[in-house]
């Protein structure tokens, strides 16, 4: 672990100070760290954006990258910080449920409580913990310090759950989805997690379709670039999520729908979608 | 090459975890990479700005830079990604013609269309080339591979060219140019390339005007600050591409216009500057 | 000095080649350099937005640490490029007075004009000081070179200072300050510096009140989480000065005011606060 990376994902935007301060503390601490920034344009404080965000970049980094997370709506309150470990990654943020995606991709292995004044700065604010509280613990994760020694366990049952980043069944074959992201280019991610295998078998199950902002969209195409411009279309995306884009439009703003809004998918035969999981 | 550097330059925003992906997937297979971002602000799809702005920060750069760029309006269509080499770097990016400003400067000595599934992504999706093909590429020839085995060569004459890179003569001694960039203080560069000799040159051209925006604008200043504020200005830029600025305020603003926007330049007798090559 | 570090703070954004540009441009003459970037979104021409920024960064780097600060109205005018050096930093940035906040918290104990040719690019823009003057300069700081031969020595006394970036002393134990930033969260800076000691005194002050926007806030709260959502509060923030918000919301917005506008602080008895030194 000669050169341990650290990826950073915050709501803080990047026009102030907090991230560069976080990253001076990373640095001080952990002189041979590598800063690499997933996102500081996370909604403030949408905790499903952020979920989105890391599920899609983290399996890409090598194994042993701790990522510092601070989307924190509870600063001050009593929300845990924890590190959590898999067989991959260390996770450093607050225990929110912004964890839940990664997660479902690669279990928990570990979770501890970070509670030691030693691996904090030694004045902590009531209002910065990511540079206070989140930035040391990672620096010292990277470092090579036992997350054991940082705090006390806490039990993988007890980590805090977001039920909106899953499907919900409804009645009749109809689930209640929900838009995890709306990206720079205004395109829809919904919380169906749909990998390549699954998209194969949904593009040829009858019936099934997508019911977004008064629209209904049927059948499952393979890329946007399958329908003419300005059109509608709903296809497997490279985050493993189905998503709804306009060719060379905004989906969006045609739609009218933002991060948080429902959608609905109808499928009325059990597709066999490996990763509906209610 | 014991730390190479790759810079990033997309329309990808920094919102989204697409820059994150790549970058994961680059640290993967080049741990010892140095990642320098460029831009990932290029306008959705725009050729000419991710052509102007790689031109002005690629001479910069160390020898043996990789310039990893992603403007791809034909992601899924038939353009070729490739890799590009000069002398002092290496290219990899979509043969759209984005190359055209930097090929320029410096000529291509060889381009490999990247076809080689061993240095992709063991599955390409169907939307995020950038993520499966292009940074994959671009951390492999990093990493010392040998263009020669990703691909098969690209006769250079084939490479895609942007004719609106350049001004195209007129009757009369005008050039049809174009606005190639609005920078973050609202000064627009045009696509007339002008390094300093040629500025001074043009400085004592009699009858040299630029008229854009339905306003005409006669002989060349050496900086925004020649002038008062609020006047508009026009001048060689420190990019070396002739720039119509107002001091301390817009000029894309002031006269309505943007990237893409047309602007003539009147230069009635001939004026030796090298670099117009129409 | 094996991997110094060099942070880059400037008003260049993050959308043209400029930040790009420097960044090559530092590569090349110091290639083991380790660049961070603390903001590209300074306001245009924000020395005090500036001068808070770097204020809030610096504290947390290591010792050594070069900071290049590019914020400058005056860009082919007379200012002067300099290096400053404190106990722990070095400096590089116009004489505008942006460094007058750093300079509080540690003071200078070196100043140089930035003159030597040697340490400039070979061509000097007339538009981008930056790329072709402060950048190269804080490469060769960063690769050891001593500042002393960079230029000639700037009597510390002669540097610019911005008395704005302090409040200013009213009769009756009123006090006239500013508005130093906004954050991404709608936060209001205060140049009312306020270190925690301080904020405990200043909590229990008596009649202690700060007036904004038309608006009269009595008492000091510990952190915006101490008042309902939608309430304005007053608070120590993290980086050391008072701010003024709306918890859950923007107090720029529900105010109305914005950076460089002007706040008064009543505090009708001494208060010993040690930091107010007019």
């Amino acid at each position: 672990m000669s050169r341990p990376i650290i990826t950073l994902t915050t709501d803080f935007g990047q026009t102030d100070s907090y991230v560069g301060a976080m990253k001076g503390v990373i640095l001080d601490i952990c002189p041979q760290a590598r800063l690499v920034d997933i996102s500081h344009g996370i909604r403030p404080q949408s905790l499903q954006q952020a979920a989105y965000v890391l599920a899609t970049a983290v399996p890409y980094f090598p194994r042993g990258t701790v990522h510092l997370v601070v989307v924190d709506p509870g600063v001050g309150s009593a929300r845990r910080p924890v590190a959590v470990q898999t067989e991959r990654a260390t996770y450093v943020a607050p225990d929110n449920g912004l964890l839940g995606l990664v997660l479902d991709q690669a279990p928990a292995r570990l979770a501890i409580q970070l509670t030691g004044a030693r691996y904090r700065l030694p004045m902590v604010s009531a209002t910065f913990h990511g540079r206070d509280v989140f930035a040391p613990a990672a620096a010292y994760l990277a470092s090579g310090i036992d997350p054991g020694v940082m705090g006390d366990p806490v039990p993988l049952s007890d980590l805090v759950t977001l039920p909106t980043l899953r499907p919900r069944p409804l009645p009749g074959g109809v689930w209640q989805g929900e838009i995890l992201n709306v990206d720079h280019f205004g395109n829809l991610v919904t919380n169906l997690r749909l990998p390549a295998t699954d998209a194969q078998h949904l593009a040829s199950a009858p019936q099934f379709a997508v019911v977004v902002g008064g629209e209904r969209l049927a059948g499952l195409s393979r890329t946007f670039a399958d329908v003419e411009p300005g059109e509608l279309v709903a296809y497997a995306g490279s985050g493993g999520y189905l998503e709804i884009a306009v060719r060379e439009g905004s989906a969006a703003t045609r739609l009218g729908v933002d991060i948080g809004d429902r959608i609905r998918f109808e499928m009325p035969e059990r597709t066999g979608l490996s990763l509906i999981r209610g």
